[in-house]
Protein backbone atom coordinates (compact mmCIF):
# COMPACT_ATOMS: atom_id res chain seq x y z
CA UNK A 1 0.00 0.00 0.00
CA UNK A 2 1.13 3.14 -0.96
CA UNK A 3 0.36 5.47 2.24
CA UNK A 4 0.75 9.19 -0.34
CA UNK A 5 -1.88 8.06 -2.46
CA UNK A 6 -4.72 7.98 0.48
CA UNK A 7 -7.10 11.19 0.60
CA UNK A 8 -9.45 11.28 3.37
CA UNK A 9 -13.13 12.89 2.70
CA UNK A 10 -15.56 13.62 5.08
CA UNK A 11 -19.04 13.95 4.49
CA UNK A 12 -22.17 15.41 6.51
CA UNK A 13 -24.97 14.76 4.91
CA UNK A 14 -27.83 17.04 6.29
CA UNK A 15 -31.64 16.90 5.35
CA UNK A 16 -30.86 19.95 3.03
CA UNK A 17 -27.98 20.24 2.02
CA UNK A 18 -24.55 17.85 2.09
CA UNK A 19 -21.00 19.18 2.60
CA UNK A 20 -18.06 17.24 2.05
CA UNK A 21 -14.52 17.96 2.97
CA UNK A 22 -10.98 16.38 1.49
CA UNK A 23 -7.61 16.38 3.68
CA UNK A 24 -4.75 14.49 2.85
CA UNK A 25 -3.35 12.20 4.70
CA UNK A 26 -1.14 14.17 6.84
CA UNK A 27 -4.01 16.71 7.89
CA UNK A 28 -4.05 19.70 5.43
CA UNK A 29 -7.42 20.72 3.82
CA UNK A 30 -6.91 20.42 0.30
CA UNK A 31 -11.26 20.90 -0.68
CA UNK A 32 -14.64 21.73 -0.21
CA UNK A 33 -17.85 20.67 -2.04
CA UNK A 34 -21.44 21.10 -1.57
CA UNK A 35 -24.64 19.26 -2.81
CA UNK A 36 -28.21 18.75 -2.12
CA UNK A 37 -29.73 16.70 0.69
CA UNK A 38 -28.48 13.07 1.75
CA UNK A 39 -31.06 12.05 3.97
CA UNK A 40 -32.22 8.98 2.37
CA UNK A 41 -35.63 9.26 3.07
CA UNK A 42 -35.87 11.31 -0.29
CA UNK A 43 -34.56 7.89 -2.05
CA UNK A 44 -31.20 6.76 -3.24
CA UNK A 45 -30.77 8.54 -6.60
CA UNK A 46 -30.55 12.12 -4.61
CA UNK A 47 -28.49 10.61 -2.06
CA UNK A 48 -25.74 9.41 -4.68
CA UNK A 49 -26.51 12.66 -6.95
CA UNK A 50 -25.42 14.94 -3.76
CA UNK A 51 -22.79 12.69 -2.74
CA UNK A 52 -20.84 13.26 -6.04
CA UNK A 53 -21.79 16.35 -6.88
CA UNK A 54 -20.23 17.71 -3.53
CA UNK A 55 -17.20 14.77 -4.33
CA UNK A 56 -16.40 16.48 -7.76
CA UNK A 57 -16.62 19.94 -6.09
CA UNK A 58 -13.88 19.00 -3.44
CA UNK A 59 -11.55 17.39 -5.81
CA UNK A 60 -11.85 20.20 -8.71
CA UNK A 61 -11.08 22.92 -5.69
CA UNK A 62 -8.52 20.84 -4.47
CA UNK A 63 -6.99 20.61 -8.15
CA UNK A 64 -7.37 16.63 -8.22
CA UNK A 65 -8.70 14.50 -11.32
CA UNK A 66 -11.32 13.04 -10.95
CA UNK A 67 -10.41 9.30 -11.22
CA UNK A 68 -8.42 10.17 -7.63
CA UNK A 69 -12.02 9.47 -6.51
CA UNK A 70 -10.69 5.78 -6.01
CA UNK A 71 -8.73 7.20 -3.57
CA UNK A 72 -11.09 8.76 -1.39
CA UNK A 73 -11.07 7.18 2.35
CA UNK A 74 -14.61 8.80 3.31
CA UNK A 75 -16.22 8.96 6.67
CA UNK A 76 -20.11 9.49 5.80
CA UNK A 77 -22.47 10.80 8.44
CA UNK A 78 -25.82 11.13 6.71
CA UNK A 79 -29.35 12.04 8.47
CA UNK A 80 -31.68 9.27 9.09
CA UNK A 81 -28.85 6.36 8.82
CA UNK A 82 -29.46 5.66 12.47
CA UNK A 83 -32.88 3.70 10.97
CA UNK A 84 -32.18 0.37 9.62
CA UNK A 85 -34.38 0.90 6.62
CA UNK A 86 -32.16 3.92 5.60
CA UNK A 87 -28.97 1.99 6.66
CA UNK A 88 -29.08 -1.11 4.61
CA UNK A 89 -30.03 1.25 1.69
CA UNK A 90 -26.92 2.74 1.61
CA UNK A 91 -25.12 0.62 2.64
CA UNK A 92 -25.96 -1.23 -0.49
CA UNK A 93 -24.32 1.41 -2.87
CA UNK A 94 -21.34 -0.03 -5.23
CA UNK A 95 -19.98 3.42 -4.61
CA UNK A 96 -16.95 4.48 -6.60
CA UNK A 97 -14.17 5.06 -3.27
CA UNK A 98 -11.77 3.12 -1.90
CA UNK A 99 -13.49 2.55 1.71
CA UNK A 100 -17.11 4.21 2.55
CA UNK A 101 -17.54 4.19 6.07
CA UNK A 102 -20.95 4.63 7.39
CA UNK A 103 -22.81 6.47 10.59
CA UNK A 104 -25.58 9.23 11.47
CA UNK A 105 -25.05 12.68 10.86
CA UNK A 106 -24.87 12.86 14.73
CA UNK A 107 -21.93 10.98 15.32
CA UNK A 108 -20.04 13.19 13.06
CA UNK A 109 -21.29 16.21 14.20
CA UNK A 110 -20.37 15.01 18.15
CA UNK A 111 -16.73 14.40 16.88
CA UNK A 112 -16.52 17.43 15.20
CA UNK A 113 -17.99 19.86 17.54
CA UNK A 114 -15.62 18.27 20.51
CA UNK A 115 -12.82 17.32 18.11
CA UNK A 116 -12.61 14.03 18.06
CA UNK A 117 -13.50 13.92 22.05
CA UNK A 118 -16.45 13.76 24.44
CA UNK A 119 -19.47 15.78 24.59
CA UNK A 120 -22.97 16.43 23.58
CA UNK A 121 -24.63 18.26 20.47
CA UNK A 122 -27.83 18.98 19.67
CA UNK A 123 -28.91 19.30 15.61
CA UNK A 124 -31.24 21.15 14.93
CA UNK A 125 -31.44 21.62 11.72
CA UNK A 126 -34.21 20.22 8.88
CA UNK A 127 -34.10 17.95 11.81
CA UNK A 128 -33.96 17.21 15.00
CA UNK A 129 -31.55 14.79 17.01
CA UNK A 130 -29.16 15.13 20.19
CA UNK A 131 -26.51 12.49 22.04
CA UNK A 132 -24.53 12.92 24.88
CA UNK A 133 -21.17 10.46 24.39
CA UNK A 134 -19.12 10.71 27.64
CA UNK A 135 -16.45 7.36 27.67
CA UNK A 136 -18.86 4.14 26.65
CA UNK A 137 -22.13 6.07 27.80
CA UNK A 138 -24.08 7.25 24.89
CA UNK A 139 -27.69 8.48 25.12
CA UNK A 140 -29.37 9.71 22.02
CA UNK A 141 -32.49 11.73 22.09
CA UNK A 142 -35.04 11.89 19.05
CA UNK A 143 -33.52 11.31 15.75
CA UNK A 144 -37.00 9.93 15.04
CA UNK A 145 -37.43 11.68 11.42
CA UNK A 146 -40.02 14.71 10.02
CA UNK A 147 -42.56 14.97 12.37
CA UNK A 148 -41.75 12.11 14.61
CA UNK A 149 -41.62 13.03 18.24
CA UNK A 150 -39.78 16.71 18.17
CA UNK A 151 -40.82 19.85 18.48
CA UNK A 152 -38.22 21.99 17.18
CA UNK A 153 -36.61 21.14 13.85
CA UNK A 154 -36.73 23.62 10.90
CA UNK A 155 -39.19 20.86 9.17
CA UNK A 156 -41.08 21.27 12.24
CA UNK A 157 -40.79 24.89 12.40
CA UNK A 158 -42.05 24.98 8.63
CA UNK A 159 -44.74 22.56 9.23
CA UNK A 160 -46.41 24.57 11.87
CA UNK A 161 -46.44 27.61 9.96
CA UNK A 162 -48.00 26.08 7.45
CA UNK A 163 -50.87 24.83 10.15
CA UNK A 164 -51.52 28.24 11.69
CA UNK A 165 -52.15 29.62 8.84
CA UNK A 166 -54.59 27.66 7.68
CA UNK A 167 -56.45 27.25 11.19
CA UNK A 168 -56.31 31.29 10.78
CA UNK A 169 -58.38 30.64 7.11
CA UNK A 170 -60.40 28.38 8.44
CA UNK A 171 -61.75 30.79 11.35
CA UNK A 172 -60.43 28.29 13.15
CA UNK A 173 -57.02 29.60 14.66
CA UNK A 174 -55.97 33.15 15.66
CA UNK A 175 -54.75 35.62 13.10
CA UNK A 176 -51.34 35.72 11.77
CA UNK A 177 -49.26 37.18 9.39
CA UNK A 178 -47.71 34.07 8.42
CA UNK A 179 -51.31 33.78 6.86
CA UNK A 180 -50.11 36.64 4.74
CA UNK A 181 -46.45 35.16 4.23
CA UNK A 182 -47.71 31.50 2.67
CA UNK A 183 -50.48 33.06 0.51
CA UNK A 184 -47.36 35.36 -0.90
CA UNK A 185 -44.61 32.47 -1.12
CA UNK A 186 -47.06 30.29 -2.54
CA UNK A 187 -49.54 32.24 -4.43
CA UNK A 188 -52.63 30.78 -2.88
CA UNK A 189 -54.42 30.38 0.73
CA UNK A 190 -56.82 28.04 1.70
CA UNK A 191 -57.70 24.66 -0.42
CA UNK A 192 -55.00 26.54 -2.76
CA UNK A 193 -51.85 27.45 -0.49
CA UNK A 194 -52.57 23.21 0.91
CA UNK A 195 -52.95 21.90 -2.83
CA UNK A 196 -49.36 23.72 -3.30
CA UNK A 197 -47.56 21.49 -0.82
CA UNK A 198 -49.05 17.92 -1.52
CA UNK A 199 -45.88 15.96 -1.62
CA UNK A 200 -43.56 18.20 0.04
CA UNK A 201 -41.01 16.66 2.06
CA UNK A 202 -39.14 17.49 5.35
CA UNK A 203 -36.85 19.80 3.25
CA UNK A 204 -39.61 21.52 1.67
CA UNK A 205 -40.94 22.33 5.07
CA UNK A 206 -37.73 23.62 6.66
CA UNK A 207 -37.35 25.94 3.39
CA UNK A 208 -40.80 27.71 4.82
CA UNK A 209 -38.78 28.34 8.77
CA UNK A 210 -37.78 31.33 7.70
CA UNK A 211 -40.85 33.04 7.50
CA UNK A 212 -41.59 32.23 10.75
CA UNK A 213 -38.00 33.93 11.86
CA UNK A 214 -39.48 37.31 9.80
CA UNK A 215 -42.93 36.86 11.05
CA UNK A 216 -41.51 36.70 14.76
CA UNK A 217 -39.23 39.77 13.97
CA UNK A 218 -42.43 41.65 13.48
CA UNK A 219 -43.70 41.27 16.58
CA UNK A 220 -45.99 38.01 15.19
CA UNK A 221 -47.61 36.38 18.30
CA UNK A 222 -48.37 33.06 16.99
CA UNK A 223 -44.90 33.28 15.23
CA UNK A 224 -43.11 34.01 18.72
CA UNK A 225 -44.91 31.37 20.18
CA UNK A 226 -43.71 29.11 17.89
CA UNK A 227 -40.23 29.52 18.31
CA UNK A 228 -40.43 29.95 21.72
CA UNK A 229 -42.07 26.37 22.16
CA UNK A 230 -39.14 25.49 19.72
CA UNK A 231 -36.58 26.59 22.20
CA UNK A 232 -38.35 25.47 25.29
CA UNK A 233 -38.37 21.65 23.50
CA UNK A 234 -34.57 22.15 22.92
CA UNK A 235 -33.69 23.51 26.62
CA UNK A 236 -35.54 20.46 27.75
CA UNK A 237 -33.51 17.98 25.49
CA UNK A 238 -30.60 19.94 26.68
CA UNK A 239 -31.30 19.34 30.77
CA UNK A 240 -31.72 15.50 29.98
CA UNK A 241 -28.26 14.84 28.05
CA UNK A 242 -26.54 17.59 30.84
CA UNK A 243 -27.43 14.64 32.99
CA UNK A 244 -24.95 12.54 31.62
CA UNK A 245 -22.37 15.28 32.53
CA UNK A 246 -20.94 15.71 29.06
CA UNK A 247 -17.69 18.05 29.19
CA UNK A 248 -19.21 20.41 26.60
CA UNK A 249 -22.61 20.82 24.73
CA UNK A 250 -23.32 22.58 21.59
CA UNK A 251 -26.16 23.05 19.34
CA UNK A 252 -25.33 22.55 15.73
CA UNK A 253 -27.68 22.86 12.50
CA UNK A 254 -29.10 26.12 10.35
CA UNK A 255 -31.42 27.35 12.91
CA UNK A 256 -29.52 26.24 16.15
CA UNK A 257 -28.26 29.78 16.11
CA UNK A 258 -31.40 31.74 15.93
CA UNK A 259 -32.93 29.17 18.32
CA UNK A 260 -30.05 29.49 21.00
CA UNK A 261 -31.15 33.27 21.58
CA UNK A 262 -34.32 32.31 23.47
CA UNK A 263 -32.94 29.68 25.23
CA UNK A 264 -33.64 30.08 29.28
CA UNK A 265 -30.55 31.82 30.46
CA UNK A 266 -28.82 29.07 32.09
CA UNK A 267 -29.13 26.45 29.12
CA UNK A 268 -27.72 28.98 26.76
CA UNK A 269 -24.31 29.78 29.10
CA UNK A 270 -23.80 25.87 29.38
CA UNK A 271 -23.81 26.07 24.93
CA UNK A 272 -20.20 26.74 23.98
CA UNK A 273 -19.09 26.61 20.82
CA UNK A 274 -18.20 24.41 18.28
CA UNK A 275 -14.25 22.92 17.57
CA UNK A 276 -15.24 22.01 14.30
CA UNK A 277 -17.70 21.11 11.84
CA UNK A 278 -19.68 18.28 11.43
CA UNK A 279 -17.51 17.06 8.06
CA UNK A 280 -14.54 17.21 9.49
CA UNK A 281 -15.84 15.24 12.10
CA UNK A 282 -16.60 12.91 9.69
CA UNK A 283 -13.04 12.39 8.67
CA UNK A 284 -12.11 11.36 12.02
CA UNK A 285 -14.76 8.81 11.52
CA UNK A 286 -12.86 8.15 8.42
CA UNK A 287 -9.17 7.83 9.91
CA UNK A 288 -10.20 6.22 13.06
CA UNK A 289 -11.99 3.24 10.97
CA UNK A 290 -9.64 2.93 8.11
CA UNK A 291 -6.89 2.63 10.90
CA UNK A 292 -8.53 -0.25 12.49
CA UNK A 293 -9.42 -1.72 9.06
CA UNK A 294 -5.28 -1.77 8.10
CA UNK A 295 -4.57 -2.72 11.78
CA UNK A 296 -7.04 -6.08 11.19
CA UNK A 297 -5.25 -6.67 7.53
CA UNK A 298 -1.97 -6.32 9.12
CA UNK A 299 -2.38 -9.67 11.06
CA UNK A 300 -1.30 -12.71 10.33
CA UNK B 1 -81.08 6.39 -26.06
CA UNK B 2 -82.57 3.04 -24.07
CA UNK B 3 -83.17 3.91 -20.84
CA UNK B 4 -84.20 0.76 -19.22
CA UNK B 5 -80.23 0.05 -20.13
CA UNK B 6 -79.15 2.98 -17.88
CA UNK B 7 -77.69 2.02 -13.91
CA UNK B 8 -76.71 4.31 -10.98
CA UNK B 9 -73.99 4.03 -9.20
CA UNK B 10 -72.71 5.61 -6.28
CA UNK B 11 -69.37 6.07 -5.07
CA UNK B 12 -68.23 7.30 -1.80
CA UNK B 13 -64.46 7.40 -1.63
CA UNK B 14 -62.79 8.06 1.57
CA UNK B 15 -58.92 7.80 2.34
CA UNK B 16 -59.05 4.43 4.14
CA UNK B 17 -62.20 2.54 1.99
CA UNK B 18 -64.11 3.26 -0.88
CA UNK B 19 -68.33 1.85 -0.72
CA UNK B 20 -70.64 1.55 -3.93
CA UNK B 21 -73.74 1.18 -4.32
CA UNK B 22 -75.92 0.22 -7.87
CA UNK B 23 -79.48 1.20 -7.91
CA UNK B 24 -81.61 0.82 -10.95
CA UNK B 25 -83.05 3.45 -13.34
CA UNK B 26 -86.48 3.78 -10.71
CA UNK B 27 -84.23 3.99 -7.64
CA UNK B 28 -84.17 0.11 -6.24
CA UNK B 29 -80.71 -1.24 -4.79
CA UNK B 30 -79.33 -3.49 -6.73
CA UNK B 31 -75.69 -4.42 -4.96
CA UNK B 32 -73.14 -2.94 -2.81
CA UNK B 33 -69.06 -2.99 -3.00
CA UNK B 34 -65.86 -2.13 -0.95
CA UNK B 35 -62.97 -1.85 -2.18
CA UNK B 36 -59.72 -0.20 -0.96
CA UNK B 37 -58.90 3.72 -0.81
CA UNK B 38 -59.89 5.85 -3.55
CA UNK B 39 -57.79 9.15 -2.08
CA UNK B 40 -55.78 9.95 -5.14
CA UNK B 41 -52.41 10.90 -2.80
CA UNK B 42 -51.94 7.27 -2.69
CA UNK B 43 -51.54 7.12 -6.62
CA UNK B 44 -54.30 6.68 -9.46
CA UNK B 45 -53.32 2.88 -9.66
CA UNK B 46 -54.79 2.13 -6.16
CA UNK B 47 -57.64 4.86 -6.82
CA UNK B 48 -58.65 2.94 -10.22
CA UNK B 49 -58.61 -0.35 -8.63
CA UNK B 50 -60.28 0.23 -5.41
CA UNK B 51 -62.90 1.51 -7.65
CA UNK B 52 -62.99 -1.27 -10.25
CA UNK B 53 -63.25 -4.33 -7.33
CA UNK B 54 -65.86 -2.21 -5.58
CA UNK B 55 -68.02 -2.00 -8.74
CA UNK B 56 -67.27 -5.96 -9.57
CA UNK B 57 -68.56 -6.20 -6.48
CA UNK B 58 -71.28 -4.88 -6.92
CA UNK B 59 -71.97 -5.77 -9.98
CA UNK B 60 -71.65 -9.65 -8.94
CA UNK B 61 -74.22 -8.93 -6.14
CA UNK B 62 -76.31 -7.49 -8.38
CA UNK B 63 -76.13 -10.47 -10.58
CA UNK B 64 -75.56 -8.79 -13.43
CA UNK B 65 -72.36 -9.23 -15.75
CA UNK B 66 -69.16 -7.39 -15.67
CA UNK B 67 -70.02 -5.99 -18.93
CA UNK B 68 -72.50 -3.95 -17.77
CA UNK B 69 -70.00 -2.02 -16.19
CA UNK B 70 -70.72 0.62 -19.87
CA UNK B 71 -73.79 1.42 -18.38
CA UNK B 72 -72.99 2.72 -15.12
CA UNK B 73 -73.73 6.46 -14.93
CA UNK B 74 -71.60 6.93 -12.30
CA UNK B 75 -71.60 9.73 -9.47
CA UNK B 76 -68.05 9.62 -7.25
CA UNK B 77 -67.21 12.19 -4.49
CA UNK B 78 -63.43 10.92 -3.90
CA UNK B 79 -61.28 12.16 -0.86
CA UNK B 80 -58.96 14.82 -2.28
CA UNK B 81 -60.35 15.46 -5.24
CA UNK B 82 -61.55 19.50 -4.39
CA UNK B 83 -57.77 19.91 -4.48
CA UNK B 84 -57.20 20.69 -8.43
CA UNK B 85 -53.94 18.25 -8.05
CA UNK B 86 -55.62 15.30 -7.59
CA UNK B 87 -58.93 16.28 -9.59
CA UNK B 88 -57.17 16.48 -12.74
CA UNK B 89 -55.30 13.59 -12.21
CA UNK B 90 -58.76 11.66 -11.34
CA UNK B 91 -60.52 13.71 -14.62
CA UNK B 92 -57.97 12.18 -16.57
CA UNK B 93 -58.81 8.45 -15.96
CA UNK B 94 -60.22 6.44 -19.38
CA UNK B 95 -62.40 5.17 -17.65
CA UNK B 96 -65.23 2.11 -18.17
CA UNK B 97 -68.32 3.89 -17.66
CA UNK B 98 -71.15 5.38 -19.53
CA UNK B 99 -70.58 8.40 -17.48
CA UNK B 100 -68.54 9.45 -14.43
CA UNK B 101 -69.56 13.06 -12.84
CA UNK B 102 -66.78 13.61 -9.92
CA UNK B 103 -67.00 15.57 -6.91
CA UNK B 104 -65.56 15.20 -3.31
CA UNK B 105 -66.59 12.96 -0.46
CA UNK B 106 -68.14 16.21 0.93
CA UNK B 107 -70.48 16.91 -1.33
CA UNK B 108 -71.61 13.32 -1.58
CA UNK B 109 -71.78 13.05 1.98
CA UNK B 110 -73.86 16.20 2.64
CA UNK B 111 -76.03 15.29 -0.47
CA UNK B 112 -76.71 11.87 1.45
CA UNK B 113 -76.91 13.29 4.94
CA UNK B 114 -79.45 15.03 4.23
CA UNK B 115 -81.53 13.17 1.54
CA UNK B 116 -80.56 15.53 -1.26
CA UNK B 117 -81.27 18.32 0.58
CA UNK B 118 -79.53 21.38 2.46
CA UNK B 119 -78.13 20.80 5.79
CA UNK B 120 -74.26 20.68 7.17
CA UNK B 121 -71.52 17.78 7.84
CA UNK B 122 -68.66 17.38 9.07
CA UNK B 123 -66.77 14.17 8.09
CA UNK B 124 -64.48 12.64 10.90
CA UNK B 125 -62.72 9.51 8.92
CA UNK B 126 -59.15 9.27 8.11
CA UNK B 127 -59.33 12.63 7.31
CA UNK B 128 -61.44 15.83 8.13
CA UNK B 129 -63.25 18.42 6.10
CA UNK B 130 -66.66 20.00 6.92
CA UNK B 131 -69.24 21.68 4.79
CA UNK B 132 -72.50 23.88 5.11
CA UNK B 133 -74.61 23.98 2.01
CA UNK B 134 -77.92 26.47 2.23
CA UNK B 135 -79.00 27.64 -0.71
CA UNK B 136 -76.23 28.94 -3.13
CA UNK B 137 -74.54 29.52 0.34
CA UNK B 138 -71.58 26.99 0.82
CA UNK B 139 -68.72 27.13 3.01
CA UNK B 140 -66.44 24.73 3.52
CA UNK B 141 -63.77 24.41 6.46
CA UNK B 142 -61.29 22.02 6.36
CA UNK B 143 -60.41 19.64 4.14
CA UNK B 144 -56.85 20.96 3.31
CA UNK B 145 -55.49 17.00 4.11
CA UNK B 146 -53.30 14.94 6.05
CA UNK B 147 -51.72 16.94 9.04
CA UNK B 148 -52.91 19.99 7.05
CA UNK B 149 -55.03 22.39 9.57
CA UNK B 150 -56.66 20.23 11.53
CA UNK B 151 -56.60 18.08 14.95
CA UNK B 152 -59.61 15.77 14.78
CA UNK B 153 -59.31 13.18 11.90
CA UNK B 154 -58.12 9.38 12.54
CA UNK B 155 -54.93 9.91 10.91
CA UNK B 156 -54.25 12.83 13.33
CA UNK B 157 -55.18 11.14 16.46
CA UNK B 158 -53.09 8.10 15.04
CA UNK B 159 -50.04 10.46 14.69
CA UNK B 160 -50.60 11.59 17.85
CA UNK B 161 -50.46 8.91 19.27
CA UNK B 162 -47.26 8.31 17.72
CA UNK B 163 -45.77 11.99 19.45
CA UNK B 164 -46.50 10.85 22.71
CA UNK B 165 -44.84 7.82 22.88
CA UNK B 166 -41.99 9.12 21.58
CA UNK B 167 -41.36 11.92 23.67
CA UNK B 168 -42.47 9.53 26.42
CA UNK B 169 -39.50 7.09 25.55
CA UNK B 170 -36.91 10.00 25.38
CA UNK B 171 -38.22 11.41 28.86
CA UNK B 172 -39.55 14.56 26.97
CA UNK B 173 -43.48 13.80 27.84
CA UNK B 174 -45.79 12.81 30.64
CA UNK B 175 -45.83 8.58 30.43
CA UNK B 176 -48.83 7.01 28.31
CA UNK B 177 -50.27 3.26 27.83
CA UNK B 178 -49.70 4.21 24.30
CA UNK B 179 -45.76 3.81 24.83
CA UNK B 180 -46.86 -0.04 25.44
CA UNK B 181 -49.60 -0.32 23.17
CA UNK B 182 -47.27 0.84 20.33
CA UNK B 183 -44.40 -1.10 20.64
CA UNK B 184 -46.73 -4.42 20.75
CA UNK B 185 -48.32 -2.96 17.77
CA UNK B 186 -45.10 -2.58 15.78
CA UNK B 187 -42.26 -4.94 17.89
CA UNK B 188 -40.05 -1.92 19.06
CA UNK B 189 -39.94 1.71 20.56
CA UNK B 190 -37.90 4.76 20.14
CA UNK B 191 -35.96 4.14 16.77
CA UNK B 192 -37.20 1.09 15.94
CA UNK B 193 -41.10 2.34 16.16
CA UNK B 194 -39.98 5.87 13.75
CA UNK B 195 -38.15 2.74 11.26
CA UNK B 196 -41.80 1.07 10.96
CA UNK B 197 -43.25 4.13 10.40
CA UNK B 198 -41.33 4.77 7.34
CA UNK B 199 -43.09 5.60 4.23
CA UNK B 200 -46.62 6.03 6.72
CA UNK B 201 -49.52 7.54 4.80
CA UNK B 202 -52.84 8.80 6.43
CA UNK B 203 -54.57 5.81 6.43
CA UNK B 204 -51.46 3.96 8.01
CA UNK B 205 -51.77 6.69 10.92
CA UNK B 206 -55.63 6.37 11.07
CA UNK B 207 -55.43 2.55 11.54
CA UNK B 208 -53.40 3.50 14.87
CA UNK B 209 -56.28 5.72 16.14
CA UNK B 210 -58.26 2.49 17.71
CA UNK B 211 -55.58 2.05 20.15
CA UNK B 212 -56.09 5.99 21.52
CA UNK B 213 -59.41 4.71 21.73
CA UNK B 214 -58.51 1.49 24.16
CA UNK B 215 -55.63 3.85 26.11
CA UNK B 216 -58.75 6.30 26.68
CA UNK B 217 -61.33 3.31 27.93
CA UNK B 218 -58.45 2.24 30.16
CA UNK B 219 -57.98 6.08 31.93
CA UNK B 220 -54.94 7.29 30.25
CA UNK B 221 -55.05 10.66 30.94
CA UNK B 222 -52.79 11.45 27.46
CA UNK B 223 -55.00 9.30 25.64
CA UNK B 224 -58.14 11.18 26.64
CA UNK B 225 -56.31 14.48 26.11
CA UNK B 226 -56.00 13.81 22.66
CA UNK B 227 -59.46 13.20 21.94
CA UNK B 228 -60.93 15.44 24.10
CA UNK B 229 -58.61 18.20 22.23
CA UNK B 230 -60.45 16.76 19.24
CA UNK B 231 -64.04 16.70 19.95
CA UNK B 232 -63.42 20.42 20.97
CA UNK B 233 -62.01 20.99 17.74
CA UNK B 234 -65.19 19.39 16.05
CA UNK B 235 -67.40 21.12 18.30
CA UNK B 236 -65.19 24.32 17.07
CA UNK B 237 -65.84 23.66 13.12
CA UNK B 238 -69.81 23.12 14.19
CA UNK B 239 -70.14 26.49 15.80
CA UNK B 240 -68.87 27.82 12.60
CA UNK B 241 -70.95 25.56 10.18
CA UNK B 242 -73.87 26.44 12.45
CA UNK B 243 -73.27 30.18 11.77
CA UNK B 244 -74.64 28.96 8.07
CA UNK B 245 -78.08 28.30 9.95
CA UNK B 246 -78.33 24.59 8.43
CA UNK B 247 -81.73 23.40 8.12
CA UNK B 248 -79.60 20.16 9.91
CA UNK B 249 -75.85 19.32 10.98
CA UNK B 250 -74.13 15.56 10.60
CA UNK B 251 -71.32 13.85 11.89
CA UNK B 252 -69.86 10.98 9.33
CA UNK B 253 -67.26 9.26 8.94
CA UNK B 254 -65.29 6.18 10.87
CA UNK B 255 -64.77 7.82 14.32
CA UNK B 256 -67.35 10.44 14.41
CA UNK B 257 -69.75 8.39 16.62
CA UNK B 258 -67.20 7.49 19.20
CA UNK B 259 -66.02 11.69 18.98
CA UNK B 260 -69.44 12.89 19.59
CA UNK B 261 -69.98 11.16 23.28
CA UNK B 262 -67.04 13.64 24.01
CA UNK B 263 -68.95 17.05 22.41
CA UNK B 264 -70.25 19.80 24.88
CA UNK B 265 -74.06 19.04 25.54
CA UNK B 266 -75.49 21.80 23.39
CA UNK B 267 -73.46 20.98 20.50
CA UNK B 268 -73.86 17.46 20.66
CA UNK B 269 -77.77 18.17 20.34
CA UNK B 270 -77.51 20.26 17.59
CA UNK B 271 -75.87 17.05 15.99
CA UNK B 272 -78.80 14.94 13.82
CA UNK B 273 -78.66 11.33 12.05
CA UNK B 274 -78.00 10.89 9.00
CA UNK B 275 -80.66 10.05 6.53
CA UNK B 276 -78.69 8.29 3.65
CA UNK B 277 -75.19 6.94 3.67
CA UNK B 278 -72.39 9.16 1.18
CA UNK B 279 -72.92 6.26 -1.47
CA UNK B 280 -76.49 6.84 -1.59
CA UNK B 281 -75.30 10.75 -1.62
CA UNK B 282 -73.20 9.95 -4.81
CA UNK B 283 -76.36 8.55 -6.89
CA UNK B 284 -77.94 12.02 -6.32
CA UNK B 285 -75.29 13.45 -7.64
CA UNK B 286 -74.89 11.04 -10.94
CA UNK B 287 -79.06 11.28 -11.26
CA UNK B 288 -78.59 15.12 -11.26
CA UNK B 289 -75.95 15.30 -13.54
CA UNK B 290 -76.66 13.00 -15.96
CA UNK B 291 -80.59 14.58 -16.03
CA UNK B 292 -78.62 17.95 -17.22
CA UNK B 293 -76.50 16.23 -19.87
CA UNK B 294 -79.79 14.37 -21.49
CA UNK B 295 -81.10 17.85 -20.99
CA UNK B 296 -78.32 19.60 -22.81
CA UNK B 297 -78.18 17.19 -25.69
CA UNK B 298 -82.11 17.22 -26.38
CA UNK B 299 -81.18 20.89 -27.39
CA UNK B 300 -81.27 21.86 -31.12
Amino acid sequence: MQDNEVLYMGIDGGGTKCRVRIESADGRLLGCGIGGTANPSHGMKIVIDSILDATDMALAEANLGGERIKDLVVGAGLAGLHLPTYFSAVAGWQHPFRQLYLSDDLEVANLGAHGGGDGAVIIVGTGFSSVAMVGNHKRVIGGHGFLMGERCSGSWIGHQAVQVALLDQDGLGPKTRLTDLLEAKFNGRGAMLANALVGFAAKDFAAIAPLVFEAAALKDEVANKILDNSAQFVAQVAKLLLESKPPRLCLVGSIAERLSDRLEPHIAKAVVPLMEQPESGAIYLARNEFSNTMAANRKP
